[in-house]
């Protein structure tokens, strides 16, 4: 089955609102196995609204609607629908009293537009509404599926749960449902990663896989149908085997799981602390890190060291390696070295992260924007050092340069750095 | 001139991801006079791509593309729109030269799939793309205007403001603008703000108010149509001058700057030093002001303390506040005064900012989840701090507790704390 979505309020078309009901309809629609093709949002206006039902009826076999179902006279799916149906209205008698009952409880005088809440198509089934008032309508004509549900997310996301839901499966008979993995990567690029698997990607055709990148991660989400787990655990495990064998060095995850996270909870499991020293991330790294509720168990603090001043009195780096002529300077291999044994020596911990370079926007120390070092100081081993060159812009280069910091320590977590 | 975006990515109808860069454009189109009419969302498929152009042309003027202009085989839309309209696809030397630069700067090996974020098709207009590889295009053909612009919304967003805003108001011509004026606010909530408001929202008609909320911060944007600055700043002033009087307490920026942004620069303005002591918000706040280009003229750097052990040791935080039967806990305005006066002393830093409390999931030392106290020391005055119980997600307490730290700063700095 294909379906189309078709959100529909001006306060959409004028940016007022995000349009957070197409992910969620689209997602509950991928989990029961129907592809969507599009997305269409349109305004309050029964003319256009009705040329994009036209538009949908020819490369879709269901609509789901969303929005236009409320009492004011801005409200016309049902309207729009019917008319071009040609089909006419009639009272849900049910979700009439309701309306009533709630304006006697309120003790409020009924207002006579609330009446339009209980309307269906005709021959519509009704959809209930269990957070609010305009019942939901859901109808089949010349092969195609109709869902009427209203805007409000809060109304919108049971009703689709639940009767909306039950309709569709009616509807679909025995059903495939979308299984999928999420692999989850760093020290990587999307087309880096891309490249090593470039074969596959362009091979594929059942599971498929969709790359995806998003702040400072890649993702790629491997996809197939089936009627349950176990057939769709069969059918994925080539593909997944295929790129677990190419993509080892930087697969840190196979569900939807941020590297701080992962980190988080691989020193947890090994009952390691950690500790940070940051310079041009400013502090990043930490605020990752203790997003991850738990975190304190194996974050002890860090120290952002903005000033050499700081660097020196807070962490020990030594005056030679900052200052003078013939220094290294902040933006250095040996001073990441000395901020995370630093770090480390200060605080006691199993590891300390350090970073510092040149976020941008202007060189500084005459070293070019981007250029950072991370450290990576551990109990009984030698300090690593990494030189990066980032691109982008501060925040860009700021978030890649913690995220690599991260991956530093997760590799040095699973025996491979 | 009526638009259509169309927002390109199968991770959009999977529902992977919220469209925000609909919402970002329907805005931004708005203010430039151009209504939009529909948005539509389509997957990365070159058919149903040229299906949704074919549409689109038919009902507007104007098609903003939005995504399908990165390296990997899955971005068509320029691809699509070519095809579509017989056009061929060159090299646009720059954009090449860059993608080169970035490559080699970074010291890998050049992938050739990069190339692809380089081309533009025949005729079409580059647009600077400053935060990221893929060129922007813009074009018209038979009396359509297209505009492609990337899909990652921190490459999108600007590139819309900047050069295709510009290529935008030239196809425009003459009109009446919108203008506008962003009033930014802090320690006051979005409804508690209405209130004050209340009467100047409701009787609004030009200028317009539109109030709204992002980020632990609330604005509100102030807004009339006329055909050149002077005419906007008379139909403004009265409007901006009541929400003034109401508000100063609360009204710490006239433009869209950050209570963070704002901080700074009054601090760089007095040649003053701050200095940070985070518990519970673990970073943030050295973040938040981090991200800010030159701050490290300011910000001499921070601690963040998460264990007991670094309180004592990098702040000198007494035992007894912290461990025993009668201590105040880690969680007490006791302890947020010894954080920031501890924090000052080390740095000798004018100001320090102490951040300490539970920002959840679980209670902690029996401490309510969102209970959050925030200290300030000042060279020269007695340290103050504020008892905050703050509601939310783990994020948003912690976010809340940043800007109320912020506030705090702000106010000082202004000789209203």
């Amino acid at each position: 089955m294909r379906a189309e979505i078709i959100a529909v309020g001006t306060e959409l078309l004028l940016g007022q609102i995000v349009n957070t009901n197409a992910q969620y309809l689209s997602r509950g629609l991928a989990e029961l196995g129907i592809d969507v093709y599009y997305q269409t949002v349109v305004g309050d206006n029964k003319e256009r609204l009705m040329h994009a039902i036209g538009i949908a009826r020819g490369r879709a076999d269901l609509l789901v609607f969303t929005g236009g179902l409320g009492p004011t006279l801005d409200d016309l799916t049902r309207d729009a629908l019917a008319e071009y149906l040609g089909r006419g209205i009639e009272l849900h008698e049910p979700s009439m009293d309701k309306i009533m009952k709630m304006f006697a409880g309120r003790g409020g005088a009924f207002i006579e537009s609330n009446r339009r809440q209980a309307l269906l198509i005709e021959g519509a089934t009704p959809l209930r509404n269990d957070t609010g008032l305009a019942v939901g309508n859901a109808l089949s004509a010349d092969g195609t599926h109709y869902l009427l549900l209203p805007g409000p997310p809060r109304e919108m996301k049971p009703m689709f749960d639940n009767d909306g839901s039950a309709w569709l499966k009616e509807r679909l008979g025995q059903s495939f449902a979308l299984h999928s993995v999420m692999l989850k990567f760093a020290g990587i690029g999307e087309s880096g990663l891309e490249d090593l698997l470039i074969d596959l990607i362009r091979e594929q055709q059942d599971p498929t896989i969709a790359p995806y990148a998003k702040e400072g991660e890649v993702a790629i989400r491997v996809s197939t149908k089936a009627t349950d787990a176990e057939e769709a655990a069969r059918k994925l495990e080539g593909t997944l085997n295929a790129i677990r064998g190419r993509t080892s060095a930087y697969l840190y995850a196979e569900e939807d799981l941020t590297l701080e996270a992962t980190v988080v909870r691989e020193l947890t499991r090994r009952q390691l602390t950690l500790t940070l020293a940051e310079s041009c991330t400013g502090g990043l790294v930490s605020e990752l890190i203790t997003t991850i509720p738990g975190s304190a168990v194996v974050y002890l603090g860090g120290i952002v060291t903005y000033s050499n001043a700081m660097k020196m009195r807070q962490l020990g780096v030594p005056e030679a390696l900052l200052e003078g002529l013939d220094a290294p300077g902040a933006i250095s291999a040996e001073t990441a070295v000395a901020m995370a044994e630093g770090m480390r020596a200060v605080a006691d911990s199993d590891f300390a992260l350090s970073i510092t370079g040149n976020a941008g926007p202007a060189a500084a120390e005459e070293k070019p924007v981007g250029l950072v070092y991370v450290g990576l100081a551990e109990r009984g081993r030698e300090t690593r050092v990494e030189k990066l060159q980032l691109s982008g812009d501060r925040e860009g280069i700021r978030l890649r340069a913690a995220k690599r910091a991260l991956y530093m320590l997760w590799q040095s977590l699973m025996g491979q750095g």
